[in-house]
């Protein structure tokens, strides 16, 4: 089969199409012929050699693929040949094939093409787990989401909304904030304008975000803890504004705030297989009947890869970037 | 009445015992003729003036309290004139009366005297809101409490010990740490001659706590979130070593671990009825059948809280410090 590899770390170029062995599925693995996998910003920082694969996962970059599953390892019940499926990767989506622990399979939901079904699993996979089972939103309370057109945030967007949360979204264009509000944001703030933690406030009466679904990391760590509502819970899935900063314990304190920090790639099969479980359980009944919908950025030809890293560098992007290897 | 009263905030000697009005119970409140009172840090922030009382508590000191109600307001029910009782206060337990929403009333515990009841309402809600309700330990796991000799620490033990939790403490002196030992602390921490993180680490082959009970705030926060265990829960109660700390999000992400803060005096009264019903609920058993003891360090006459105050300001107590209306 072909891969990507990264011979070199480096920018987009040291993403490079190549001939690879084949890979075979294991005990309760099944091997998925992939359609498509989509693009992460951890896809990017393992292309610079910051964020190494885990022991055990694919060399090659991809959290995420679709796809019809092609041959099924011992061990695995409910899945055979031909089933039309998803799947969260800790590596490898960037190949023609792909070995998957059962645990981390979701069938394509009916009305969502193959293509666009690579698109789903890390994003819901990270909101539900982040916005739902560690910070618990609840029906009439206030999500602030940084990145609001983003892949995680497009989906986070509509998933509050269909749980009855009021939304609030950060992003740096006008453009990008339409489209937040065509899913459904309430209050949209242009963060190169304005200063998130007032707008929140005004938003509000004051209260403040009851959750807030956190990319920067250490730039937004003050002002996240003062937009925090009392009891809020800060979930922070992302650094790409760096990771040590000052933590105010007596402002957290004030409020019986709460700031957790997770990832999916590092979790062990059991974690995710219990978020994948929750997240067709909940999520997968909203895209089939069509409340809530993949939003896509763009579908480039997996050889391209390097292609669609350099959107994803300039964040012009807003939603999910595909890869195909039909292209 | 007499009350200890602050006229100038300062030292110990700020506190001066007065004569002053008696207070009268509203609707859903009760009138308790104080028994005993005991101390809690932030009596001595509001001694010096840096704690002010939350809008309608009582003007003077004292968090809890125990005694007997003699008299009932409008709309209370299950609560009668001559009930023994031990509360949790938004003040004013350092005086001959004290009125009491109803929702912060236990009965003092069988097989407790009603002195020693006056120290269990602060450390039984403190513990079991966060250690519980907030960090959810369960059986199996580790729990480090800071400070493991305090009022707070001598119950986290206990209360961790009877889930049948491992517990680890850090104290100052062989001599707090033997009486940690005795109620059945399995892992002992000289903070002046330990480093916690290694001792921790070599106790847990190399794991961690799965929670931290912490009362040091910024000067512990580095090595607390070294000290947790994957999907670790620091839970922070007070801020002796100060509030603002660095806070490495890295760490914390790549184990997948939450950062509380909290403290009991200024929730709502429904919030605080809810923490003292769970107490009553799964901590009063125990205490009935002397599965968990109050620990008490010493007692002294309300008028000499300036006497108890010193002897926290030194730090050399074991367990709470009582004040008593009748010495």
């Amino acid at each position: 089969m072909h891969a990507i590899t990264i011979p070199e770390p480096g920018g987009p170029e040291a993403l490079v199409w190549a001939e690879v062995p084949d890979p075979e599925p294991g005990e309760g693995e099944v091997l998925v012929d992939v359609a498509a996998s989509a693009v992460n910003r951890a896809d990017v920082l393992q292309r610079q050699g910051f964020y190494d694969p885990p022991p055990g996962a694919s060399p090659y970059p991809g959290l995420e693929c679709a796809g019809r599953i092609s041959a099924v390892g011992p061990g695995v019940s409910g899945w055979s040949v031909g089933d039309a499926v998803c799947a969260l990767l800790g590596g490898g989506g960037y190949a023609e094939k792909v070995v998957v622990p059962s645990g981390q399979l979701l069938p394509v939901p009916e009305g969502v093409d193959v293509t666009q079904a690579a698109g789903l699993p890390e994003v819901t996979c990270t909101v539900w787990s982040n916005v739902f089972m560690v910070a618990h939103l609840r029906p009439g309370e206030t999500l602030l989401v940084h990145g609001g057109s983003s892949g995680i945030g497009t989906m986070a967007i509509q998933l509050a909304k269909s749980v009855g949360a009021r939304v609030a979204v950060t992003a740096g264009t006008p453009q990008k904030l339409q489209r937040c509000a065509e899913l459904g944001a309430d209050v949209l703030i242009n963060y190169r304008e304005q200063d998130f933690v007032e707008e929140l406030r005004a938003a509000t009466d004051g209260a403040g975000a009851d959750v807030i679904l956190d990319n920067m990391g250490a730039k937004y760590l003050e002002r996240n803890i003062k937009a925090l509502a009392v009891n809020g819970r800060l979930a922070v899935i992302g650094m790409q504004g760096g990771a040590k900063g000052e933590l105010n314990l007596g402002a957290l304190l004030a409020k019986r705030g709460a700031v957790t920090a997770t990832s999916l790639r590092a979790r062990p099969p059991a974690e995710k297989a219990a978020i994948v479980a929750a997240v067709r359980e909940h999520v997968w009944p909203l895209l089939s009947d069509g409340r809530v919908r993949p939003v896509i950025d763009s579908t480039v030809p997996m050889r391209e890869a390097a292609r669609a890293h350099r959107t994803l560098d300039e964040s012009t992007h807003i939603g999910k970037i595909l890869l195909t290897t039909a292209g």
